[in-house]
């Protein structure tokens, strides 16, 4: 079974290589732009009532997958799902970035982990489990 | 730009029907159970030390997409990036699930609102944002 995605935006920051990228995104104090394409600006209506959003993104720099990878910082071996690695089975990313203001269809965002100008699936109201409802 | 994917995963759980599913994973108490294929086994190393996991799926049965829908509950005519309905430009769904126990390749988890035999693309350990560091 394969299933495909196309793209709905892009993410425009200061991070150019993914070595300079924070590890997460909860140590990240870096801001950004994240550009949705203009089809999609119907789609961002209420957005702004957010804090926080999810970001689901294509680790579109990431070459191939290791099930078992050295975790940066510490170099315990883990498994790919107990990280946070590019290079994973699906290169797909998740953050959740804190949505300052939006203007037109330009997200400006903080605690960006992404690097500059990677290519945006989805975005999502973020819920903490636990603590928001519905 | 066409994105591929192919799942490591499927879900099994009691709710058959998408009108069934909690409308998020913040109010649901469903149990369920994770199946990843066996030849991700290794990569689960280490998973077992979340209390909470990102689960990031398929709805493979949502057809189509609406930039603007209606919220279930209150029919709020909302934009779809800020809403987790299934017809979305791209049919990804992210769910915080609360990790119970592993036993071989099968996670045991709950507040699942995924439908039976969604096919599952990743899984990640869970930070909130401001709170957990890496």
């Amino acid at each position: 079974m394969k299933i495909q995605y196309t793209p709905i935006g892009v993410m425009h920051c200061e991070i150019r290589d993914p070595a300079e990228a924070p590890r997460f995104y909860t140590i990240s104090d870096i801001g950004g732009v994240i550009e949705v394409y203009d089809e999609y600006a119907p789609g961002l209506q209420g957005l702004e009532q957010n804090d926080h959003i999810m970001v689901v993104f294509h680790f579109h720099l990431s070459e191939g997958q290791d099930l078992l990878q050295r975790r940066r910082g510490n170099g315990e071996l883990q498994g790919v799902f107990n990280l946070c690695s590019p290079r994973r089975p699906n290169s797909i990313g998740v953050s959740v970035l804190q949505l300052e203001k939006i203007e037109g269809t330009n997200l400006f965002v903080k605690n960006v982990d992404l690097v500059d100008n990677t290519p945006i699936l989805d975005i999502k109201p973020y819920k903490s489990p636990g603590i928001d409802t519905v």
